[in-house]
């Protein structure tokens, strides 16, 4: 069923469109873009929160730029639906995150108007900035380059080291800061106080309302403005600039705080900024959710990515299964640290932002003294573990492996080469499923394989990944445990812990003439394979390597000892990866197998279901199978 | 000839002799202590100018902390050398940085006084407050947590994430802000020129003046300061604090400016602060060099770590060559992009604080409107050219290998999933030398090789490497080009410029039994063991590779085809490097050959002299005969 938009939106197809509707209009435009969001998230799944508080943002931009000649850019990326729609992909937005449809995140390789890719956070300011630079160079004065960012992506290290250089640099810069006290979770920090303060701040809205008047009259002078400016700096500058800010201090011209759900008011507001040179920032209070009320007034972290929902009652459609199903490996960790932490006073919990995505929730409403959401700040989550670990505690650090990209410096100087006792536990690990390019795990194998003192751990089971967290929490050095995004496979997963010796593998399923070495989850793939093989007559043995690094080297030598025909099976990057290591280690033991490395190649994975991926990439049960098949038919022939 | 300490620094061996001496002995024991580094740093060499500035920091905060108990964190570390001299290091400072002897920067293996390692920038603050977190776990409400952060480090965005932390965490925290405006070059951006501004400020010195007073009042209430404190609280907040600030913005209570180099005042100051709960900060104005006229008074970039001088007249030795010498890589990389950009106008130059380092200082001065130092800010530097790449420039972004571990998600996720022609040139690849194992840049291979779109290569010698910056500003893609410290072997090095064929590498030397796979300058030290082979009637032959990704296959193919012995070298980490890639790509093609990978093997290699860890690590030009020997040999065997 497709979705019909409104009478407005329906001719609507671009930004020029758009322009063709009167101000009084937008209001209807923005009730009419906000049902079509409703519409088609609450039957075809999506993020929806984010989205909706932008609504209004959105329309005003498009209304005032010169899309996509003005160069926007969105943070993160969540909240560019609307964009979306009103940049010619109305039409295909039912097909937002499915296999094959378009991107939940702005793309470039979908859309002129998509001016930076986003799925990591933070990175809007840099990149828009050197846009900006770009423009100046050139000699371009006129083109606009605006970033939006949300208040949890302004936590993020590189917008405050973008914002160091937005400063000091002479352009056409402008941010727009979307505060909704939210990032996935409720946002944190001091930051997050501080905007709240001067949201609340009785004279900052006095000063406000000066500078409002005064833009007022600014924007009747037209293209004069800047001669306008001049004359009313003195003014702006006692009225808001004297009451010295954070970003004033990074001399970022600041505007307000305005409400960001007042479209009329958003649009006269940047006519008004386009004219005003220099770097500046435009702070607008939002709420997530805005407009379905079941959102806005519920809870904000489940309506981020709700599911499949009825848009009118707002219930959320969850699936009631008949038998006890396997749990999410996420909330196998976060039920477990705090069983661990209840026997081991040392134990502590970190998250940078994800407390809900990672599970770490659990300990944080159990143990509020001993878990730490420390907001969307990776590499300070890391060093601050080592800071914990150097006084004699044992960390547990979830972050997604795609974003322990941000925090590899930190992994690699500050705990690695200390060899502090921190625990990495990567969710997400191996594809993330319709988040996407910029979200799937697929390079930790290889980039903390490297890393000297760090041990790279897979568990292929619950109940291998409460082993591996005990055995971590008594290692005394650096420990990785990555596992994927979703369920497991043991309804019945609180086993009784016990510790592996590390770098210690086992063998799943004995067998002949070819060996079938996996790590991790992906190995319940090559269970199935096995049993399909078995119908045929073929026997391949299955090693559950569990350990990248150290690699268990006794069962290498039983392995290649006996085998000449192995296949690695990984859910992770073939370049460097758990198959490499095994060459690597094949090649310096003087062996000479022939070995067939499944996983991820070496080029850029779209969006889609983990199953339809791993079945792209060859690494499905089925593309198991074929592997060992095609092995064993070279024997015979 | 070891140098003998002043007659009180003489009787210091740890910060509780220290703590024997009068406060007005201080002075006296500042001087000593700049005296000893001087005359150290002449004959010896390392890092200068960094450690002069913070001598009475040094000196005042050993003299209030109960160290080690209490921690201090230094960051970067270029500053700790009035630490180790103090702290029972004095006797064996000479060794400093030396094969063997003690390293350069804080190490925790080093000393219980060293209570977090460092190298990488903007570390300290997060690393200190997971300590005091601990502390306030165990109910520690007495310890003290000191982060001595330079202007230039402040910069760096995981600080911020840090602050943004550390001003909502109830800890006893103390920020000690070293400002110098400087980094190694001059600080940047619009905190620097923020920090300046309230140094000079009449309101500031005002404010503070009356903090002062206070503060003067309330050490004399001893414990009892806390009680005092809440009395007068709202007197500072009217003289400080009401003239709100960017650190009060993050809730961290802001005391300062003061001048850094008043040893007694700084003793006031940090007993008082000790008695001050929460999260503070303290910024302290001092002078790189201080002490030391013509550091103090002349180019401080050059007096950073200015090699050997002479201690009375400041001159700095250097080796007049008699012939014309290879000069360094880095200098051949200034020096082409310069030429480069006057005949493409697309080209832009960017560096994280590097720019004497990198020399893009080189074209800082020729063309400032085309080259921008961003600040210690590697993930800004990273994304800030992706923007201008979006625009159609074509930045060269350079950032020493060890230093782009900190940037590796912008690298990944804003520059290569969107294939966006970014070249980014690595400086320092492979070992440091004698900064250590926090700078070596043993890495980048194996974490950039499994990062889809990505061309990775490495010049054999400086025409290489004007060819490979040729080639890559026409590529129109994510361009890497790795190149080592130090100097390369074409005296005569301004060669034409012509484009290699992305993915093509090269023979040097026909040969027998045994080929040679190299990449990078390391394949020098091939051409020498090849030499030192001949006389032996051993024949290898040598391939230059250049590229890591992609592979030269029909290269390999020939190699392959003919040897059935290869032996691979590179400067960089064993685990998933370019041997790796080698094995990978033997193994997918069915070819069965030997291979013996040299390169750095997966631990921590100590600092030293590049040559004497490289023929630690078995890959010097004996090392790389020895391993064709051993191959040869056993072909006769
Ligand atoms: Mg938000
Ligand atoms: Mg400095």
């Amino acid at each position: 069923m497709l979705i019909k938009p409104g009478k407005l939106l329906a001719q609507i197809d671009s930004p020029e469109d758009l322009k063709k509707f009167s101000k009084d209009e937008l209001v209807q435009i923005c009730d009419e873009l906000r049902q079509f969001i409703v519409d088609n998230v609450s039957i075809y799944g999506g993020h929806f929160g984010a989205s909706l508080g932008v609504v209004e943002l959105t329309v005003a931009l498009h209304y005032v730029l010169n899309t996509p000649e003005d160069q926007l850019v969105w943070d993160v990326g969540h909240q560019a639906y609307g964009h979306k729609i009103l940049t010619g992909r109305k039409s295909r937005f039912h097909t937002n995150r499915q296999y094959g449809g378009i991107s939940g995140f702005p793309k470039r390789k979908e859309s002129e108007y998509d001016t930076f890719g986003v799925g990591h956070s933070s990175t809007s300011i840099s990149a828009a900035l050197g846009m900006a630079v770009a423009s100046t160079y050139k000699g371009d004065r006129k083109k606009q380059h605006v970033a939006v960012i949300g208040d949890g992506a302004m936590t993020g290290g590189m917008a405050f080291e973008a914002m160091n250089h937005a400063g000091v640099a002479d352009t056409n810069m402008l941010i727009i800061l979307n505060d909704n006290c939210m990032s996935i979770d409720p946002n944190v920090g001091a930051l997050k106080e501080y905007l709240t303060d001067i949201t609340v701040s009785q004279t900052y809205n006095k000063a406000k309302d000066e500078v409002w008047n005064l833009l007022g009259k600014l924007s009747k002078f037209g293209s004069s403005a800047q001669e306008v400016l001049s004359k009313v700096e003195g003014a702006i500058k006692s009225a808001v600039m004297k009451q010295s800010n954070l970003f004033e201090s990074l001399n970022l011209r600041y505007f307000g705080p305005v409400d960001g759900h007042d479209v009329h008011h958003l649009v006269e507001l940047l006519e008004d900024l386009k004219h005003i040179p220099g770097p500046k920032i435009l702070h607008c209070v939002t709420v997530k959710g805005k407009g379905f009320a079941p959102a806005e007034n519920g809870n904000k972290t489940t309506w981020h990515a709700p599911g499949l929902f009825d848009k009118v009652t707002g219930e959320i459609y969850k699936k009631k299964p008949t038998t006890p199903q396997p749990p999410k490996y996420q909330d196998v960790f976060g039920h477990t640290l705090v069983e661990l932490a209840k026997d081991n006073p040392a134990i502590m919990g970190v998250t940078p932002a994800m407390p809900s995505g990672s599970s770490l929730n659990i300990m944080m409403k159990e143990m509020p003294d001993r878990a730490f959401d420390v907001g969307i700040a990776e590499q300070h989550a890391v060093t601050f573990s080592a800071g914990l670990a150097t006084q004699g505690l044992v960390p547990f650090c979830n972050i997604y492996s795609t974003f322990m990209q941000r925090a590899y410096d930190q992994v690699l100087h500050d705990v690695c080469l200390q060899e502090l006792p921190v625990v990495f536990c990567l969710d997400r690990a191996g594809f993330a499923g319709a988040d996407g390019p910029t979200h799937h795990g697929a390079y930790d194998i290889a980039f903390f394989r490297c890393i000297p003192n760090l041990v790279v751990s897979a568990p292929m089971d619950e109940e291998e990944l409460r082993n591996l967290m005990f055995t971590a929490s008594r290692f005394g050095g650096p420990f990785s445990i990555r596992y994927p995004r979703g369920n497991g496979v043991m309804p019945e997963w609180r086993t009784p812990m016990r510790e592996i010796p590390v770098g210690q593998g086992r063998i799943i399923k004995e067998g002949e003439e070819v060996a079938i070495l996996t790590l991790g989850h992906i190995g319940n793939y090559a269970v199935e394979a096995c049993e399909m093989l078995a119908a045929e007559g073929l026997n391949p043995a299955h090693y559950d390597m569990r350990f990248v690094k150290p690699l268990d080297e006794a069962l290498l030598h039983e392995v290649f000892g006996k085998f000449s025909k192995v296949i690695t099976v990984e859910d992770g990057c073939l370049m460097g990866g758990f198959g490499s290591a095994v060459l690597e280690w094949m090649m310096d033991h003087g062996y000479q197998a022939q070995v067939k490395r499944l996983g991820i190649p070496d080029e850029v994975i779209e969006h889609g279901e983990q199953l339809e991926l791993h079945r792209d990439c060859g690494f499905d049960p089925a593309g198991i199978a074929d592997t060992v098949r095609a092995l064993c038919e070279k024997v015979r022939a």
